[in-house]
């Protein structure tokens, strides 16, 4: 997908939300346990019910790994059958991977290759050569770990590296020196909005991808405040809000109920900002 | 696996060599290709002909998830062959996983419960809780990137974050204060010994898994002077020198012998050293 698609369906539909795909078995309605496939079966339900207030979808791996080879084949046949059905929705796979070089491009190949997701999150600890891998292959992006929103986030990210400069704002202005940097998102915390401003003087024109609206406690008028950009800007992403709207056989419908709710705040924001 | 085991066998076996199970279908034997499934054909193999030789052995997860489902499969079998003929061997998936707290507790149980791994590789850069859910399985190693030997590992690595301190170094400081610590190893490049010193004055006692002796052009003897402790206190990984020795119907047999140069070169190294 190039980003000028991904432009066009956020207004389309007026939304810049991701779902994201977070299965826990222990989580997910009774009823769907019986089932060959309940992940599968899960996702399947939540996205045909989701799918015109939603721009992207966001499986997070360390989910479907857990349930070793039955789970990567839940997120193969998910990938397969979003693509199939809606191939205009941005896919991310939340993987957060990165290995030297070589590696790098191995896991490209699984995430962009194999099963043809759109992006792929990354860590940049090991340096510019672990990214480029991703960045070169065409149409697809590379979401950088820039700013976490979890607890420890700050440990090494807010390290000050000179007087101006914390790591997480090194890590921006180092990305954008990458060959095929224009393929780069980057994933920026939601609780830390005051942090969005000094994040749009480094990449203004970037697509941020912004997890922790819902469940993590960020705010979405916030974010919008200090993230949005001429092309909108922000993928806002929620999970557990969502798709544990209710774990009753009207799962579906609870989920599509909170997905219409911020898709609603999504265009409302919109109409005031463009 | 306890520490004690692993440093028992190193003793028995004169050798802390770790073999890297790396698997390339381009680069491995052609006559596998008609196996059912060759990954798992050229892993036994090779196994069998160096589990007296190696300590350990790491398969990188990136060449087995760019197989799709299959390669999975084969990373699965391999582990399941390994963990039940040689349970003595200390096995490390080299994943390079990190997220918030609980979804790495998912990427635990994959790779801890669900593979039965002892120990799996993770990235520092989402700080204390993004690595703590791993060090919460009782005996198993959480080995952390500290620093690694690829050309952009500095980038970010060798940032400085305070006058004496760069960045891999701050977070090797801030990994002891974390719980169950002592559940941690630590992953240092090779390519870099003289920084050995810097880091053996942080972690004197923790074992380092250090990649890169052979291809990525480590040096063992310069690696020893500054990296041995009295546990010995190092796996020395080789992946590339070892399995692809040969690509004839002798691979295992070629591989055997590479494996053998590298344990006596160590049994040298303890016996001078101990």
């Amino acid at each position: 997908m190039t980003r000028a698609q991904l432009i066009e369906q956020i207004h389309l539909k007026k939304s810049f939300l991701c779902i994201g795909l977070d299965v826990d078995l222990d989580k997910i309605p009774k009823h769907l346990l019986e089932m060959e496939d309940p992940i599968f079966e899960f996702n399947k339900q939540l996205i045909d019910a989701t799918h015109h207030l939603a721009v992207a979808y966001k499986p997070n791996t360390a989910f479907y790994e857990s349930y070793g080879l039955k789970g990567w084949q839940s997120l193969e046949k998910t990938i397969r059958y979003l693509n199939q059905k809606y191939p205009e929705i941005f896919s991310i796979a939340d993987a957060k991977r990165g290995d030297i070089g070589n590696t790098s491009t191995r896991y490209a190949e699984a995430f962009f290759n194999n099963l043809q997701f759109d992006s792929v999150t990354v860590a940049p600890y090991m340096g510019s050569d672990s990214v480029e891998p991703f960045l070169a292959f065409k149409d697809k992006f590379t979401i950088l770990l820039a700013l976490t929103s979890n607890k420890g986030g700050l440990d090494f990210q807010a390290q000050d590296v000179s007087e101006d400069r914390q790591l997480y704002q090194e890590v921006l202005k180092q990305s954008l020196t990458w060959k095929n940097k224009e393929q780069l998102m980057y994933v920026v915390g939601a609780t830390k909005a005051a942090y969005f401003k000094s994040i749009r003087k480094i990449v203004p024109d970037h697509f941020l991808l912004v997890p922790g609206v819902g469940a993590q406690g960020g705010d979405l008028q916030e974010v919008c405040k200090y993230g949005l950009n001429k092309d909108i800007g922000l993928l806002v992403n929620s999970s557990r809000g969502i798709i544990y709207a209710s774990n009753g056989t009207d799962f579906a419908a609870a989920a599509q109920q909170k997905a219409l709710e911020l898709q609603k705040e999504m265009a409302v924001i919109m109409e005031t900002f463009l």
